[in-house]
């Protein structure tokens, strides 16, 4: 693509940076910003540098938060003795939508994957042994993807921290809730039937 | 959805508000400007920041430019007799990507279109008259896309430039180079019989 201005092309190839974004929809961000009031596009601008400046990470368990500790781990209400290891902040987000876990996380910041470069020492798992070294954590529930990296990820933490006397689980695999049986695949079908739930358990709310 | 924090959710909202980008989206880019460089981040605040500050519209076309008048007006080598009608910035890239207008542009800045609240009040026609007025403009080619907005700003433009004495043309609609007649719809394989080229004219490139 060739542009008429090189204030243009650059704002382009910054957009089309972003995650699944290519040339053609880069422009169209473009063009919409600058149709935009000078006070949205001030704010847009502000608020990415805020992102970069007003947000940190917890300390303790990776998230992201405006604070060195973040809401949930710094919730005495929270049973700091479970702890969900998820593969990022959108993770939280969705476990937290259920309203069904009262314990912290811990994010690893990635899944391992040789083909996207990204091995096991570039996943928050020190971080993850130190905490469950220190004792107070009873129980781990591994909440990764059900994808080849999610399983191989979680094969990894669970090979790390066997040595600890914790319980070790990871979430169910079976069929969604509002699927149908036959178009399942077998993998899903075969592990839902392998892991199934005595049926008075099944409902109830811990 | 809920956020854990005030930033990222301003953030998710203000990238939402980009064309075609729903609320899962936004969070996706908001996620990879946090995991980028200071850099990157300021850079990317910098060029939001100078889309607006550095960007002008051209006086004559109403181009995106960085000067008073763009590129192309500003340009004695191109033929100022010959007008071309578009709707904005893309379709100026587009044709100007084929090579074979040498002409300068006008461009309306949206299309007809009463769903959406555009009206023809809202388009750059005054400012289209007005050239013609002048007289320098011998002829203008209608390029506006071929659905029912596009033909019907093509036939109020045509009707607003009626009472003048110059020659007004739509680009050709037919069947696109590759495809195939079969999968052709009936109204544009009967323009394009309607409209058929002699065939010695076809390869002539003005």
């Amino acid at each position: 693509m060739e542009f008429s201005s090189k204030i243009i092309e650059q704002a382009v190839n910054t957009f089309a940076q972003l995650p699944g974004v290519g040339k053609k929809s880069a422009l169209r961000y473009v063009l919409h910003v600058i149709k935009q009031s000078n006070e949205e596009a001030e704010q847009f601008a502000h608020l990415i540098n805020k992102l970069k400046t007003d947000l940190k990470f917890c300390n303790s368990c990776h998230n992201i938060c405006e604070s060195d500790v973040c809401g949930i781990c710094a919730n005495p209400a929270r049973d700091h003795s479970t702890l969900c290891v998820v593969q990022d902040y959108r993770d939280v987000m969705a476990i937290e939508n259920t309203g069904l876990y009262r314990g912290t996380y811990h994010i690893l910041g990635g899944l391992i994957s040789p083909m996207d470069g990204v091995g096991p020492g570039n996943l928050n798992v020190d971080t993850l042994i130190q905490k469950i070294a220190v004792g107070e954590v009873k129980e781990v529930i591994l909440a990764l993807n059900g994808t080849m990296e999610g399983e191989t990820t979680c094969f990894y933490v669970f090979k790390k921290l066997a040595p600890y006397t914790i319980t070790l689980s990871t979430i169910a695999r079976g069929i969604a809730v509002g699927d149908e049986l036959e178009y399942a695949d077998e993998v899903t079908l075969g592990r839902s039937i392998t892991n199934r739930v005595p049926f008075n358990t099944m409902f109830t709310v811990k």
